[in-house]
């Protein structure tokens, strides 16, 4: 916040970079924060990225690192080696942070870094780290923790503390453990600044404690986190012994990631892709979507070709072609879009039937309000005869219906079978309605026009 | 975490409800969390709820109300005098809930409840809090902080703190501000543990330090968490003195309901409903979009039959409608999304004509490989003549690179007139794309097969 970046700033810090003025650069960035110096570097040649890199204190130069996105944090540390890697990046990163650095490098690279690092401890834990699925609370925990042994007294405990602190910037919680090292609770900063030096830690820790497993997933971590309006949430084994802790910015990552993925995969986007990434990746991320909605078009066109004959008499029906497909489309995105979101935040429940019902009815009430529409429309302006207005309006309230329940029912199958019930959206709900929407229009024409 | 709500356990606890069993419940309710305790009164009715809430402490029913659903919450509040509410739950909250809850009541009880506030102090806070828009850092904001004066030693810091912290429970960052209230800086719970008592805290403190304006956007302000990985930021006035703080797990709410709104407009939902909510609710955020869509379908209608007569000759051309209509549908919606994603999360840079140029090339590439099948398809299977299939394949083309511009245009022109610009995708874009993609499919059409 705060902080405008202008160009002039930029242009400024260009010219210094070329002259390789160092003094004038510190100067500059003096007030940054390494965020918004991430952000600057986005108008910054890799090179020139570098250079900046070399010249700020490591603890900065790592957290401007951590901040860029990943494309381009990855070709800046080509330019560096496992050696300065190890000192100058991965040294000053809490762990859990270093983990998403390293497994970043090629493999051997991966090696070399590690075997470099010069503290022990954190070389062990990062290998530690390294063996869990990053989707799991074990890929997006950190080591960095205070806790405090329930025998101590507050006095020993803040004794202890300050030695454990030592390594990393801020502490919110202080875990409490027994000495099998198993969480039994939490000790409020609160607390702590309440408490007379000399009473035992196990008399004044709250035990009414949230916790996750090594295994528990991202999503469900990250819901954790938000039901209980937590700051960090700790992680244990299946001992219940502490192992680490994820806090709440690890988890707004996943949980926008998760928004954006949801989001893309509607619009027909399966990867997930960044409006800046190069059009080789965004082709690759879009393509495989239109040739699916490219073959549900010309199905559609195979079901009116076996229509033909008749069609020549009713030319006209095909004029409302669009119509019965925009509508059928429109409500299977709305209404699968509602499903995928509630299963999403869990706030769907009761039975799939009483679902479906429900889906029914809403659409037979849209399907009914917009073919009364239509009817007059067609009627008093584009003049069709009865019987076409009627097939027109029979067929929409039926496909409405019909998209409804399809819309409804395929998140909610593909949910129940393990499968992201977002994949279903976008094109693919619009997909499978464009066919059988021309279907259930042109038997509908064949019943009520007896062709 | 850790406790699962059995269908078991609910009927027992409806039970010892019924047998109006306070003791029974108060100890199956024991170790459950607030949050655990309103997913619970889901399944309860209001009648049940509020016999619970009575029983429970302040404390805990206070929690369990700021987690319940806003409409059942209104509910469940209307069955508590002006007095109850002020003193049982607005007394036991945060000044930013307590300003939530008072904002969903009628007008004449909002100012009950305020009277009968015992705590001068609070209600005060409250008032003023009450006077900044929802949408606002003010509106988020809450009163309770710690903040010491640089002036004062360590220990008297301590000192002050512990009297601050008195009426709330958790306690993340320490504001240092100067006589006239100026924030400049905050002292890390790390410092705090590793100064001795008698350094001054202006000695010790540090200066760079994010903030927000009152005025400054809930969206801004969620970004300025997110960007700095913050757990909460201080929120000053004009004169920077420190007004307010705000934890990051209101803006998490902020971050999600954006997402959600984003995703549900680009479906065609206007409002922010639940699959949950009433079918005369879901209908009112579903119909709108629905009748443009009508519209766009009656418009593509009444496109074509301005060319009815010569389409009558080449009936063949209207079976690849859809085919034609589904691609433009799904690129627009692709490159919308993209775009409007990336304002959304501020990664859009660069100019406009840069980014249009882009989707030009890509529309282009996309388009040729889905046009090349087509002709393949189109002239080995359904047997069209050569000029047919051609008149298809370039309608298809032009149609998809008509639709990414569109896609891309649209909400970049709307973010820069100030309007959502996830208000633009979805069925507008559809609609829109429906309209003109009939029309460049049959001009095109005109000109190759001279109709």
């Amino acid at each position: 916040m705060n902080i405008e970046i202008t160009k002039e700033f930029i242009d400024l810090l260009s010219e210094k970079i070329n002259e390789q003025n160092a003094k004038a650069i510190k100067e500059m960035l003096e007030g940054l924060h390494p965020a918004d110096i991430a952000e600057l570097f986005d108008e910054l040649s890799t090179k020139e990225q570098s250079f900046v890199i070399n010249l700020l204190e490591n603890e900065t130069s790592a957290d401007i690192l951590l901040e860029l996105e990943e494309e381009d944090r990855k070709k800046l540390l080509l330019k560096f080696s496992a050696k300065e890697i190890a000192n100058e990046v991965i040294n000053e990163m809490d762990t859990d942070d270093a983990v998403d650095i390293i497994n970043e490098l090629s493999e051997r690279k991966k090696v070399e870094v590690i075997a470099q690092i010069e503290d022990k401890e954190q070389a062990k834990e990062i290998v530690e780290l390294l063996r869990y699925d990053e989707d799991t609370a074990g890929g997006l925990m950190g080591k960095e923790l205070i806790k405090v042994n329930k025998n101590w007294s507050v006095v020993t405990a803040i004794k202890q503390m300050r030695k454990q602190a030592e390594d990393f910037e801020e502490v919110f919680s202080i875990y409490v453990v027994d000495d099998e090292d198993v969480l039994i609770g939490t000790l409020s900063l609160k607390k702590f600044l309440t408490t007379s030096a000399n009473t035992k830690v196990g008399d004044v820790y709250n035990d009414k404690i949230q916790y996750v497993y090594i295994n528990t997933s991202n999503v469900e971590v990250a819901n954790a986190i938000v039901k209980y309006d937590l700051y960090e949430i700790p992680v244990v084994d299946e001992l219940m012994r502490l192992v680490g802790v994820i806090t709440v910015d690890d988890v707004i990552d996943v949980i926008r990631e998760n928004a954006e993925e949801d989001y893309q995969l509607a619009a027909g986007i399966t990867q997930n892709v960044d409006s800046d990434d190069s059009i080789w990746k965004l082709t690759k991320a879009r393509l495989p979507w239109l040739m699916i909605g490219m073959l549900g078009g010309l199905g559609a066109a195979s079901i009116m070709s076996g229509f033909e004959t008749a069609l020549e008499k009713y030319t006209i029906l095909l004029m409302f072609v669009p119509l019965i497909q925009s509508s059928a489309g429109n409500v299977g995105i709305q209404s699968s879009a509602i499903v995928v979101q509630g299963l999403a935040n869990g706030s769907i429940k009761g039975g799939i039937f009483k679902r479906l019902g429900k889906e029914f009815l809403l659409g037979l009430l849209n399907g009914l309000g917009i073919a009364l529409v239509v009817l007059l429309i067609t009627h008093f302006i584009f003049g069709t005869t009865y019987y076409v207005s009627l097939t027109i309006c029979v067929a929409l309230v039926a496909v409405i219906v019909n998209a409804a329940i399809i819309g409804t029912f395929i998140p909610i199958f593909l949910n129940g079978r393990g499968v992201d019930p977002a994949v279903s959206t976008g094109p693919f709900i619009t997909t499978s309605n464009d066919i059988l929407g021309v279907f259930i229009y042109f038997t509908i024409a064949k019943v009520i026009l007896g062709f």
